[in-house]
């Protein structure tokens, strides 16, 4: 049996952070396929016995369920030195950053992504303007950040690239959001966490739903 | 001089956090006013300077400048010892619900409010109704923690309790959305908060642009 469990499903870019994290780290995990897309994290008994939150990724290990992708890839840094900056000032410059993908970078794209690709109807053309438009100041922020970086924080890959990566690497049809077109520093960044031994994409990771984008 | 400055304004609920607990901590701070509604965290002065990110709160302290609410709680809290939790477990639950609060339950609200009482145009009533579920969503879960919890980690406040309730003492009027009367325990925490010694509202801590209401 596997070290590490990871609840998780293939169209979630935050089950992905940690699966990619896992891999990079060498560390042995299963996934076990949270169905998302019928509603098993709204369900009572996802609530009470796995996240409160109602949300994926968990991990799970030796016992212990962890929540927040965050949280999670901090952990496994702690736990392995892997991925965790060289001290203190690049410790805080990580979360730093983790904060922001969390509020501005990953959750706007990924709520534009889900409504284009997965929603239960067609997306409202004013939501997904107000959505763009945050997405466009977020992805403009970090484009800059990389212009004059390798990589988010130092000179090095930390837990910050794979935060922030982790809806990055889905197809562009899903979301209709091209990216790496309009981001060139971001494009080149994202070369380099693609280099590094273990990246797989996601949907080679995590069992997927297969759901086919509908808008 | 103050050890601390506080780069923020009273209309930012990110800002208050932070207030909140230098005043919770006993420190000596002293607060700079950005002045967000003409502009100056779009300046190139304000990211080159202060914060690339462009963003609200900063704090200054020892010639670094920290950004991020969640970043800088966490900073004071290893700093002073205080509301910090008691151990590892208890530190990692506190991140989780601050990384919540930034993806859900701040930030949702936070933009509903400023497009009700602060945007420069009426807000569009498709945005508003997609926040509003979100909101209901996150606060739903907040709310139903608490019934078994006095506060948000453990039987003690800590930053988890001060990022969340950032938002939720500014007057009802400016949202429209009267949490306290749709959510009882989170009301009732709330209380809580506001029964310790050193807390004020948002506007006697933090001066504000004094914007009233628009819509």
């Amino acid at each position: 049996m596997a070290e590490f469990k990871l609840y998780g499903f293939g169209e979630s870019g935050n089950s992905y952070k940690v699966a990619l994290m896992l891999n990079l780290c060498g560390l042995e995990w299963e996934p076990i396929f949270v169905d998302f897309f019928n509603g098993e994290t709204r369900s009572a008994a996802y609530r009470s016995d796995v996240n409160e939150m109602g949300e994926a990724p968990v991990l799970e290990h030796k016992g212990v369920k962890l929540s927040q992708s965050g949280v999670i890839l901090d952990y496994l840094a702690s736990l392995t030195g892997k991925f965790s900056g060289n001290n203190a000032d690049e410790r805080r410059e990580i979360l730093r950053w983790m904060f922001f993908d969390n509020h501005k970078f990953t959750s706007y794209f990924a709520s534009y992504r889900f409504a284009k690709a997965f929603g239960p109807s067609a997306p409202d053309p004013a939501v997904m303007a107000w959505l763009k438009g945050r997405i466009d100041a977020a992805y403009g922020i970090v484009d800059k950040h990389l212009a004059a970086s390798q990589f988010i924080v130092g000179s090095k890959p930390t837990i910050a690239d794979f935060s922030l990566c982790g809806y990055l690497f889905y197809p562009v049809e899903e979301s209709g959001y091209d990216t790496a077109a309009r981001f060139t520093n971001i494009a080149a960044w994202l070369q380099r966490v693609r280099a590094l031994p273990g990246w797989a994409p996601p949907y080679e990771m995590l069992p997927g739903a297969q759901i086919a984008p509908k808008w």
